[in-house]
């Protein structure tokens, strides 16, 4: 294969790694924590990032530069000559996983039927290199967002006919993932939501939601499509506000229309910001709620109220996220780590989508070797543990197995000096704990 | 009484209100919507702002001037002569309910005995002079965070000693509930979150939490108090991250522990923009899930980062307050309007306490006004009954009445034109809609 | 004339005024403070945002329906077509002013050459409609933003060639400015600014932005251009860091490079939130420099991180604009309120752009009202009079009068009791304020 | 000395350093690019955190524990005792230098001339201190804003006793720095800003300001002081704005009031994120304008919207800093390094306070191991180099040399191809430089 010119990346794919570019800490086949870094990591492409995006921003247009830009008059012509560039570079850069969008593959016609007739030429295309390449769908999903005419949401429209249409462009969606053996299915409801409270019925637009949902977990049955369903968090933007807002807002969503048990989450470092938590925030509720199925890799600037994509770097931040899926034992029973990040505007050239990805991927492999150390020193469960350990036996372990009562535990408490009682709590050393996971950082890399 | 030198304030308390500095909407007999005005808004005066607040900050001393500092020697003497203060207070103003934690009212001892004994001397005062003027209690709450010992929590601290304290503790204030004729009890958990989640084990201390509240509910069963209880989100400060972060993250707490039935929401326009929300969205919410408990009456200001509560003086924020609550019938089934709000540093003066509470019912009287001619006219409920009209019949009845299936909508939607489906979305024309507010704000208050 | 369909908005351009749609304060020949309406206001129409704006969004293609889409193959042909559209637009809403950017109104060639040749036959058009209907240019300003060449900023791009191609661009748009009688020319700086400080030279950069202000300067007065420069503040977005960032910044820009004498600045509502200010402190700050220039009208949300460019209708942020202009006197020597907003994408009707002119033009008004009363009772004016009145006379006095050292007034503190100097300060009752301007804003649209 | 309980801490003052506590990176005497450590270090322990600081929040009463804590019933007694606790901490730690407020170091009498007794009998304590340990003032400066006197301001009251108070306060604080040889002297304006601009006469509070600085230097003068006096800027809190919001507002204010030759600026991490900013924009902005004269280590969260002053060990932070550090080839000329940082409520133990500073020093120290590997391979310098190099000769000289206008420019310009100006651009691949500086982390500290 010879698409992309390798001339300029010539540490992707070669046994010898340029130093200072190439993968230093990335290595497939290593194993960590019983099992292979491939393996905990299960890294995706987003399509739509890496063979959609032209790099505009609201104050300008594109700036990628891209080897197929101007060879095509004709958008089917483009979007199949873009399966061969998207399977190249899956199989250059070494990632076994992909994620798309219905429309981020073929161009819509002018009624579903016609819509869905080019999706399907393309997907005959993706199948082929699937089975040729052995690159695997992580999970595939529907743009229920970009056409206007979901303006005001797809199955949270205020006119039936959108919802209809929705229902009828998620049903091909569900069938594509079964066709392809997709592992998860993930619904980003980046519509569902709304622009003011005075124009809309919050209630009754979430449970057509909910409605929609269990038409799908339906039809998902009907066909056999056993592909773990998601939905992924987002506070706000496009809309002023979203009713996926995070973790915590799924969570009371699920539960309030008995879809804890079809859904879990797909989280993203950067909404977990638009939400004002930290990514390990969000990946913590889910994890304890048993709600944790799948992550994207990126990350925002918590300075900035928008949705930034970057491509992660933050050794704090990857270092985190992995900690939690080593204490898990995975990402989620078919999770990975979709990459849901863009270049840079100033980042264009074809280059940069190789190098970004393997800035990503490197600090990803980076904070699993991090927190594989720490793991294996059991640093956090020890501190934990001495720390809570007043709950595991006398008055603490009476609240937990709950004979305790308000009554026992005045009995207990009421003539006991307050010197006692201040005596009982102990500092967290939170300092030298920040200090300890910077060595730790720096001895797992050595 | 003449505590308060009512000089200087002599709007209050008289038939002639004073131009500009009066009430000027607020007129407690005056029927509106079927209800008197003070029975739709039920204010409270919060005791920790009016009468122990003393205007510090984070870089200054306190710069209140208050009419009995200096006057006692003795903790236990103030603290008795503020119940004087404070119930000349609320008739001077005609509040006629109030809030308090058990901590604002009296002293601590060096035990919790010595502590109840401390706070059952002004409770039996409080007693007398709720008897006597007719002021009722709104609700009371404990203070499980101002003492070094919540340093880490109350039902949430690592440290069992702590928890059993803080469960001695709540189980006088529910007694303290029972004997006043508290309508409310609430729970705010501002210490009930985390420094650092590296040391912190989220569950356990959820599931202590959760212990602890059903031990509170049951213990409220034991003794007959009827109070509603009530749980107050928020979402940071003083921790990094709290776990009633906002209303949906409380409804997915209840509803993961069993507490639906148990808990309402205290609800805060200040606390709601600490979680990126508006007040607004944070009632419909509750509202909507039937949580809706009570209200704190206060203001932020979205710029600024922390909780000002500002006594409330926004007509937007209060008319969108008043028309969720005419639209629910009532605040709660035993809610009110409680000023959790102080005088900025910059407004210390005792008259400044009955400023602030007159801007702030004013302000709250006048968003009742407009509400209620908006629903007079069912402006919004018209504007939103046409919007989603699609779903009373055809295609969208099915969705409502459960028969749809992605089969059938598919069905539906297969080979409409694009331009078809277009049509049928609308504009919300939410320009001239929030012009139209504009014009019942004005025309509500001629 | 008759491009636009007026069945739909029938109130405007005609005698009788709909009910709580058309204008309700907004009378351009009513004299208030000694002018009429229209001249203390001077609208202007943004061209982008009404007559090119789609209504995209990061996630979604445009939601506009506009009447010329789809009846021009030709991008010439519509660039002319949309003249006519355009004047019509502005005489039917009564706007004696419009601003645009030279890329708003023709399109680009390939060379500078053809790209000012496709300019200037649609200038030449755009002069006859001036001339025909008396309308005014308030501003133009050139895009150098939009094309991708500007990916790391024009006059302070790393990239000479770029810098070059901007100075040529900005010339012609001079040329224009003097052609169409300008009153003013605006320097929008949206990419000068950087993605990060590692790559980024920032002195050189400002050196360069510099440099080429003192040239466009030197070219103005070559062709006797006497239209009034001005800077416009931006915080970020699009970059992650803006070079003019707020006002203050702007003034230090300009002192730092001897252009105080040359550029005033045009402020805007929404830029000044994403700075963390609000609109009437960056006002105030511009004024007290000397350097207020023009107006942007529009308004963000202050829980929203990016630029919304919403109409405005907030009357407390119209009010206090308002206030500020009418104690300058005017809102600057040639300044205008350009309606630098767009509709939402939920308000896509080719009537909502005359809805939402119409609700920004009558909240204008509304607050130009509520502040003319405010200014008739000198109510600001004589609060503040008391409130520094200290240093009229006495100590203060020599403060002002600079005849004080520190040893003189160490000289007259130095015995003082503290509670003499506390007893100097005195209450803002700043609650009762805000009450008093609920009430004039009331009071004065009676 | 044994004032402190140093068996918890082994690791301070002894030869061998304990294992993931003691300085991995700080070795005062290792010289690192031409001097030692310590000198380019400069580190001073902030007398208010670390002696005075209760660890109070909004919420909660202090949990600090420190040793003199009940010891001194006589406040006088508490402030001397306290310099022994201060100068042994100094000592054993190794910090060189130490910074302090007036009301820091001992108590307010009723009167300036009572207060500066006070102030002086803890002065000459100290002066013997510095003396027989050689630890030497950093800083020291005037809290102007503690006291409630200083409600709305110290220069900027709109009192004048106010502004007398303060200049007699400042006074004889400048005879300390005078005669305890600081290097430096701050202000920071922590109350000079407002609650609300209707009751401010924002102009005349600035003149009034510049007259107080101007009278400081002149005093300085006359008593030959020659501290280089700082700015510090923060842009809120615990006003609602501040008006030395940030370096380029305080810069605007110097240029303004001919003060740039007086004054340099203090920085501070955490009062950068407050403004929007990140601390290396706030060290370039000073650098640039030849204003960089000290910085504050500390660190905030940008989640959070209030001053934090966390003990610094972002190493991202650290290494930011210090590349400018190096890049200027000085902090500042008397500049250093000093910690208003605070333990977190929940590391309240005396030991707490070595940790935390032991965590900062060290987390400073690699960061300037990290920016010297980066500076030694002129990593940043060649690529910023490279990107710029189209000034460096022909055309972009011209712009640089002053030779060039618009017109010279179009001509070169006009009929360049699209594709050539485009082709001119270079991509920065941010992501790879992001990736690099990981590496060089970890290179540097290995």
């Amino acid at each position: 294969m010879g698409l992309w010119d390798m001339e300029k990346i010539p540490f992707v794919g070669t046994e010898e790694k340029a130093e200072g570019l190439g993968f230093r800490y990335y290595d497939p086949e290593r194993v960590v924590a019983g099992k292979k870094m491939k393996d905990w990591l299960r890294f995706g492409v987003a399509w739509w990032h890496t063979f959609d995006q032209e790099l505009v921003d609201p104050f300008g247009t594109g700036t990628a530069q891209r080897p197929w830009y101007g060879k095509y008059s004709n958008p089917m012509d483009e979007a199949l000559a873009k399966v061969d560039y998207a399977f190249e570079f899956f199989t250059k850069l070494g990632a076994e996983y992909f994620c798309f969008h219905d429309r981020d593959i073929a161009p819509e016609g002018d009624t579903l039927r016609e819509t869905n007739a080019n999706l399907d030429k393309v997907v005959d295309k993706i199948e082929e290199n699937m089975k040729s390449t052995g690159v695997k769908l992580l999970w595939n999903t529907s743009s229920l967002f970009t056409n206007p005419r979901f303006v005001d949401g797809a199955s949270t429209s205020p006119f039936a006919d959108v919802f209809a249409y929705s229902a009828g462009q998620l049903k091909h969606s569900l069938e594509i993932a079964k066709r392809l053996g997709a592992e998860n299915y993930v619904f980003w409801g980046g519509r569902e939501g709304y622009e003011s409270l005075w124009t809309t019925q919050m209630k009754r637009e979430q449970e057509h939601m909910a409605k929609f949902f269990h038409m799908c977990h339906e039809y998902a049955n009907e066909i056999g499509l056993d592909a773990q369903f998601l939905i992924e968090p987002k506070a706000k933007e496009p809309t002023m506000h979203q009713y996926d807002f995070d973790a915590a807002t799924a969570i009371a969503f699920l539960r309030t229309y008995d879809l804890m048990d079809v859904f879990k989450l797909n989280l993203e470092g950067n909404h977990a910001n638009l939400a004002g938590h930290t990514y390990q925030h969000e990946i913590r509720t889910a994890r304890e709620a048993g709600v944790l199925g799948s992550l994207d890799a990126n990350q925002g600037d918590k300075l900035i109220g928008w949705d930034l994509d970057e491509f992660p770097t933050d050794l704090y931040e990857t270092t985190s996220v992995m900690w939690e899926v080593l204490d898990e034992g995975q990402i989620g029973p078919h999770g990975g780590l979709n990459f849901d990040a863009k270049p840079r505007r100033s980042s264009f050239e074809p280059e940069d989508l190789f190098r970004s990805h393997i800035a990503g991927m490197d600090s990803y492999a980076a904070g699993l070797l991090i927190a594989d150390k720490m793991h294996q020193d059991k640093y956090i469960e020890n501190l934990q543990a001495a720390r809570y350990s007043s709950y595991d036996s006398g008055i603490g372990a009476t609240v937990e197995d709950g004979s305790a009562t308000l009554a026992s535990l005045e009995a207990y408490a009421l003539d006991k000096p307050q010197s006692e009682i201040i005596a009982s709590t102990k500092s967290d050393h939170i300092e030298s704990v920040k200090a300890t996971i910077n060595n730790y950082m720096l001895d797992a890399l050595k």
